[in-house]
């Protein structure tokens, strides 16, 4: 099934679509976006510019009901870091492309300030609308709103107020099965790209569309046989089910890398307060969801709908990253507390992670006693309405760093630290500094690794490896949770794309796409100005020990300086040409 | 003479005094503290980590009465761009150093957070002091007291409220003759990597120490033959005195590369109510002193002291960038109003130039009315006290611009600009964008070059000439207003080296020695993580025409791309291996 390519320009109001050329015909998802920003913009352009693109790319995979292959990324320069970013989320959106047959939307220009503009895409073709009504407003308003005019089957991808102010920390939202705008597009300010062109909303209409396989019967075995073994391990299995993401949070506490109070200590008093058995506990003793699938047909179901005491939906879906960058990192111990300001910051659309680190920062400076939650969730609600503090929040944790003369402040390259504090596990130190994104955890999310995550000499190879194996996954569009069986029985991955696109690719051609894609990405940040000295970590981390453990980050820069050097590693070495 | 290098770690309280090493003995001022960061300090350390040193250095030649040959230097990693820095000034400072025998004050280490130091430089030694009852005080309140304990004839280097709060455009402030702090190494953040340090106060007492140039007698000679070359020139010997640093306003304004409203206009309508000449007919009219010499024996006396109009001092000096950039970037029309601000910032311990270019943004963004004074005013106050908004103004203009989502940020490497557009005056574009330092006006002065500034193709080579001449002056303690004649009859130049310090120097081998400063700077910043693809103007500048004339920054990247290939310029080729 050919895809093709939809070119918004909303300076002109233009739309051109054509199929996507032949050499991007075996790209989707983060592989697309970040080809596209490579090879067709300047990487020394403001985020902000019209002529910056914001770009979608459903993965490769994407259109059927194969479970957890419905990724779908969103890229552009990044206002937060200044290089190239991709962000990509569940929920309904990768789906309802793949079916208009939608391969990537490229959105450039800007509306004139003020606009409200929705870029509406349906089976009747592509249009762009004025949502005069809906400045300012919240994403979960933006998304009820939407739903009403368009009906309830439509996916959504909106921008919050946080985007239409431009804030570095904005992210972009999009709707999960249920139409709850609660996935996101989380890291990087995408939402303030959006904004500075006056996109508020993508509205995707797929109805009375399908998709088809290449090979239905082949399609259906490997269907078949995917979800057995998702089912069958323990992790992709049950525990995301049971406890969903936090269920890493206690085991991450334990080997002493869980960020608490701005990244001062790695073990959190009151962590059983915030695990994923008590999340567990909690939304099944109260009557909600847990094992929530993000995507339809997800069987790993990690998503969550938090409900307060009275059983009244509060935010879908409280997830570990969240749970510890607004909780333990801000000595906040009660999930209720921590989902109240999750659904806050959703509804401004922003980052939970970076809003977690750059709180974490002001409360060092003093702005805020440590676990004060009502002050909290005041600063938050002032990064929606724009005050000079609010802004300075939404303007990312390096930025608080700066105001307030802070040197413990946890980013790479302009972006705040997941909630492993590297100097505990040093695999994830290699990936905050390596990838090309700044400190994304899921570039590479070496707490997976079984390796000793306190020996700083063993972990460069394994944490390289798995950025090539994540690539390609964010390529195709499958969720890194699938790991444990798409990485361990990569078979099963060579057969759902033979099955779905007809491309008969071997694993290890795959693996070798991921290192293009990464290098790639290296090189947009190269145009754009960093250099490998940006490749490290923030000082303090490697000089301060971190309580209770006592470790500090010590994989040498040699080390590090390995990671782009392919030819030295047991990965894949020969070029691939045509993509 | 042989000069002293002084050591001062304040996290242990130790001094440690020695002879400046032999490969560092023709070296002072910019030449020193560049090459003192680059071989022995770690560019990739946090500005403000204790192990991040700040050092001062008199230029070489400082100590005699030679005329606008007593600048003194300060360098450290910038908390403003994250690069090397250098910022000299006037006043006192170098001469006082100088007699003391000292070359280079280094100081490393930081006291316990809330202290407040002094470092006390005088014949009896180095003393490490507490000033208990200084934390937070005002630059001019600070002096007061200082001269008050320690005898009016002592020279000062203050760190104001906004160092001690580490903001990033916290300045460092030295007294001039009279003992007013008003003289400032006002760029980069400085104030902040004191204030980090805890050091408040650099006491100089020079009490019964005197300097001996090495041969007297031709000292004299010299000294007489420059003093009256100066005198003799119509810039240097009079219209500086009259007008100022002002007097290039209206010239400026008339090549439309005045800096109005943040930059959107290159002419201001009310230029005559800001101009040299009026500059002069109030300060003439109310009593106040045109015609004053910032350092002691300078015969240009570019400095004045602006008065009210009750002939009561408000703030020495009244200075063209200050005017330019409170003035004219803001809508600000009235001398009385901009000397109020300046006395502010002064006294508060931040850039004026960088408050401007971050005020104006600020404008833009709509958080104040073109023009508005009291306004403008109250935010200015609001960075002494540290509110959000006034810590998001003393982090600078780039800070100003992410936070509220301003694409017109006119600054390159995260440092404001002066008060000259560069897309009429394009000289100043390749200084701003090729000088390590960021947007410095000082690195080379394009505006004083006899060429069409508006013709892209024949800015590059003799701007980069300016840069190896500047750096050579900065090094030897010449003020660059000296330019018109130290430049234009180079053997007084070598004639005031071997005077003073027995050297005999060729000035091609001063450009020489330029040429190896700069290339230490670069090669501080590439290790800072600094590459070519920042040494570009913000992308605005190259797109949006400025009015009135519409003139773009079109000095082409490849042409850009030539300042660093100093074999292909016209300048000096051989590498001196000793400084």
């Amino acid at each position: 099934m050919s895809r093709r390519m939809v070119d918004v320009d909303l300076s002109g109001r233009r739309v051109v679509e054509q199929d996507l050329p032949e050499d991007l015909s075996r790209l989707g998802g983060r592989g697309l976006t970040s080809t596209l920003l490579l090879l067709e913009s300047d990487p020394c352009a403001h985020p902000l510019a019209p002529e910056s693109p914001l770009v979608f790319a459903p993965g490769l995979l994407a259109g059927t009901g194969l479970s957890s292959a419905n990724r779908c990324s969103a890229g552009a320069k990044s206002p937060l870091t200044g290089g190239i970013k991709e962000s990509n989320c569940g929920g309904t959106a990768a789906l309802k492309l793949a079916r208009l047959g939608i391969g990537a939307l490229r959105i450039t220009g800007a509306a004139p300030k003020g606009s409200c503009l929705s870029v509406r895409l349906s089976a009747a073709g592509v249009s762009i609308e004025e949502l005069p009504d809906m400045a300012g407003a919240g994403i979960y308003a933006s998304a009820a709103a939407l739903r009403q005019r368009n009906g309830e089957r439509i996916g959504l991808i909106l921008c919050g107020p946080a985007g239409e102010m431009r804030l570095p920390t904005a992210c972009l939202s999009a709707t999960d099965p249920e139409g709850e705008p609660c996935r996101n597009f989380g890291r990087g300010g995408l939402g303030a790209v959006a904004g500075a062109k006056g996109l508020k909303a993508i509205i995707i209409d797929d109805a009375s569309c399908r998709f088809s396989p290449h090979d239905p019967a082949a399609f259906r075995d490997l269907m078949k046989c995917f979800t057995a073994e998702l089912k069958a391990h323990p992790v992709t299995g049950e525990m995301f089910a049971k406890f969903g993401t936090a269920m890493t949070l206690m085991n991450v506490n334990r080997l002493g890398g869980l960020p608490t109070r701005n990244f001062s200590a790695g073990r959190f008093e009151s962590a059983e307060a915030i695990s994923g058995d008590r999340l567990y506990e909690t939304i099944k003793g109260r009557g909600g969801q847990y094992a929530h699938g993000c995507m339809p047909g997800c069987v790993i179901r990690c998503s969550n709908k938090y409900v307060d005491p009275q059983g009244r939906p509060v935010v879908g879906s409280l997830d570990f990253e969240t749970i510890g960058l607004l909780g333990a990192n801000l000595g906040i111990a009660d999930l209720d507390q921590v989902a109240e300001l999750n659904k806050l910051c959703n509804d401004i659309g922003i980052d939970t992670m970076e809003t977690g680190v750059a709180l974490g920062v002001l409360a060092e400076a003093g702005v805020f006693a440590w676990g004060d939650f009502p002050r909290v969730r005041d600063m938050i609600r002032e990064v929606g309405i724009g005050t000079p503090l609010g802004r300075l929040i939404g303007s990312g944790s390096v930025s608080c760093g700066r105001a307030y003369g802070i040197t413990r402040v946890a980013a790479v390259k302009g972006q705040g630290m997941a909630a492993y504090d590297p100097r505990a596990i040093k695999g994830m130190g290699v990936t905050y500094s390596q990838s090309p994104m700044g400190a994304d955890h899921t570039a590479g999310n070496a707490i997976t690794l079984a390796v000793d995550h306190t020996d700083p000499r063993v972990q460069l190879d394994p944490v390289r490896e798995l950025h090539l194996k994540y690539t390609a996954l964010d390529t195709l569009g499958f969720c890194i949770f699938t790991g444990r069986v798409s990485l361990a029985k990569p078979e099963l991955v060579e057969q759902a794309v033979l099955a779905i696109t007809g491309w008969k690719v071997a694993f290890s051609d795959l693996l070798e796409l991921g290192r293009t894609i990464l290098l790639r990405e290296r090189e947009y940040n190269r145009r754009a100005g960093f250099s490998p000295a940006q490749d490290r970590l923030p000082q303090f981390m490697e000089r301060e020990a971190l309580p209770p453990n006592g470790g500090v980050f010590d994989v040498s820069p040699e080390e590090l300086g390995r990671f782009y050097d392919f030819e030295g590693s047991s990965g894949p070495k020969k070029t691939l040409g045509h993509y």
